[in-house]
């Protein structure tokens, strides 16, 4: 299956599908001199032979967030630039969203910009091939260092996905299920139906693929983040707040975030928009840890949350809620508010 | 005066002037929310008062080509961000070509790109108001690491080129001289009969205004450097390698390499396009080590010059040469009869 970009210009095919890898990098390689190839460590020791069959010599990059730095950064650029980097050459980066954040950095200001094509190798990833952020981490917060650089092309085969530890495939599967909420009705339903028990690596292509399209009409009628692009942040306030304070994976995150959504965005309008006992039972059974918020500590996770640079007001917090299945809307709602919404939500659980 | 650039879109105003400095610059930064600036080390000493009476605690870069290096990107990109900075706060970069460069570059990547305005303290940086290049230099070369980022505006206050080191003038005249050789006949006579004995600062400004047009012009209809815009690399090649080889700075260099091209251009054509004697008492009385060229080792620039990235054929150099002032054309010439030609214009030094 391939998606055309829908920019106003600089458009690219993001190609899916199982075993697609080669077929697709052939197209594109040919146009090119010499091919660089940056990869995240543990693929590359999981799939060496399939990728030195096809590029010679790649560039290890360290794995995941562990390579979004300056050091990683500079290291990999001064590597670059000691084999003679053309602006004709190609680079490619093969990896999860860390990988493609820090090498899409490189390829975006290497030479002051050479061609560059993403190989996602994680569930996250579905949701960086689109958008165009590319970046690195500062010693004061993530992802505030980088650029927008769009690749050439994103080939994404999914037979990579059958090596992501569990924990991964369910913090990716975070940002699928966001993305069919904010799709709507039917494809939340339609995925549930095919995930009732654990996540389905084989049923998720089509999901991958709305998503995809999902965030694709959010970034492309508003690519600098002033409009529609933020309903994006879907589940993100108070999930970027339990990440931390928890420590659990981004998309994991994510879910408890989106479930405090539905819970707020119930309260908030007349009608029930999610019926939560049962999406409560659902993440349950496919294994996020729905306890840690019987557990939250409200004070602290609203104080983290204030911290945010989206938030710039003291005494309420804006949150993207839904009037219903993939509706949404931005509302301010102010702290005591908030915190008894909160205590409401612990008692039930 | 004021000039505005001709690009597609994202075009800026270039204020040049005397004393402009603070009028002009509050003309933006009400627009924003915090102003940062980062000056270079040199200006700031002369210019304290004046700066610290526009801005608030500037960040200091390092002098001129000291900061263009990961170390000094860093730590200008973690202080910036430990102040908080916001994706609507203007950066303001006072200092020659070298903290353009670099602050450029910041400014650029910082939160995925602030705006930021220029404030060229140098001659040389006249050139770098135009262009939207960024920089930072690697192990392996000069401005290999950068992006293309336009400033929201220049303000070019020509007061501050009174402190300028002669040897400073004189290199970024050079590059003024290039821009008049490229704009035609009349512009270089005129120029000539108004720097006859010394280069005289308060009689430039018509011809920095010229020069940064005739980047403009060249830049606008070019902007990824295919065609045209090369042109700009008159005198360049060669300049390059007597830069490297002899130490000199950049704009001197600059002339050595112009007085080569009108040699080599008067040999390729039959009609006398330069009259080269002219040429070289001139630049000799504006202080020009153009005993350099009498005792240049031929075989090792040539070998520097075949090493330039642009050059990628073995057996010759290509050369911007001129058919007729303002006329430019690129060539190719054979190793052997480049050897031929410069020791033939050794000869008659
Ligand atoms: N640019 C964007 O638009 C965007 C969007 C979302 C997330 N992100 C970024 O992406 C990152 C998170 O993405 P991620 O979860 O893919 O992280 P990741 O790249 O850190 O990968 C997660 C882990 O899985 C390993 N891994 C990767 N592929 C594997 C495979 N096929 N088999 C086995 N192990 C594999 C990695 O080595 C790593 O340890 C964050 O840094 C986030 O900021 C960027
Ligand atoms: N981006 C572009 O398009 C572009 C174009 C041309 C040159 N450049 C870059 O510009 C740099 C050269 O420019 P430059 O010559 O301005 O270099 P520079 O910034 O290094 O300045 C030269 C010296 O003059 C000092 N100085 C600056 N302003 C002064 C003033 N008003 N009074 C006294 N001293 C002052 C500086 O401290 C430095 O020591 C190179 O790094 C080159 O790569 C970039």
């Amino acid at each position: 299956m391939d998606i055309e970009t829908t920019y106003n210009d600089n458009n690219y095919t993001i190609h899916i599908g199982w075993g697609i890898l080669e077929e697709k990098l052939l197209k594109y390689t040919a146009h090119y001199g010499t091919i660089h190839t940056l990869v995240d460590q543990s693929v590359y020791t999981l799939y060496s032979s399939t990728i030195d069959a096809l590029v010679y010599q790649p560039i290890i990059l360290e794995g995941g967030e562990k390579s979004k730095n300056f050091q990683s950064y500079a290291h990999v650029m001064e590597t670059l630039l000691s084999k003679g980097i053309h602006r004709n050459d190609l680079i490619i980066v093969i990896g999860g969203g860390a990988s493609g954040d820090v090498g899409g950095f490189i390829a975006s200001t290497v030479l002051r910009g050479v061609d560059y094509i993403q190989i996602p190798t994680t569930l996250l990833a579905h949701d960086s091939s689109i958008g165009g952020k590319t970046a690195i981490n500062s010693a004061h917060g993530k992802n505030l260092i980088g650029t927008f650089y769009r690749p050439q092309a994103v080939i994404y085969d999914l037979s990579f996905l059958k090596t992501l530890p569990q924990e991964e495939l369910r913090s990716g599967f975070g940002e699928v299920f966001k993305h069919a909420l904010l799709d709507g009705e039917d494809t939340v339903h339609s995925l549930m139906s095919k995930t009732t028990e654990n996540i389905q690596l084989e049923s998720l292509e089509p999901y991958i693929i709305s998503g995809i399209r999902t965030k694709m009409r959010h970034v492309t009628q508003d690519e600098k983040e002033a409009g529609i692009r933020r309903y994006l942040n879907l589940g993100h306030t108070f999930g970027h707040a339990i990440e931390y304070n928890d420590k659990l994976p981004h998309g994991v995150a994510v879910v408890l975030g989106l479930y405090i959504m539905m819970h707020v965005s119930n309260s908030n309008s007349n009608a029930q928009v999610f019926e939560l006992s049962s999406y409560y039972r659902y993440f349950k059974r496919l294994g996020y840890p729905m306890d840690t918020l019987k557990h939250m500590d409200v004070e602290k996770l609203i104080a983290l949350m204030s911290k945010d640079k989206k938030n710039q007001d003291d005494t309420s917090i804006g949150f993207i809620l839904m009037t219903e299945i993939g509706v949404c809307h931005y509302q301010q709602i102010a702290k005591e508010h908030l915190i008894q919404l909160l205590e409401e939500l612990k008692e039930t659980l």
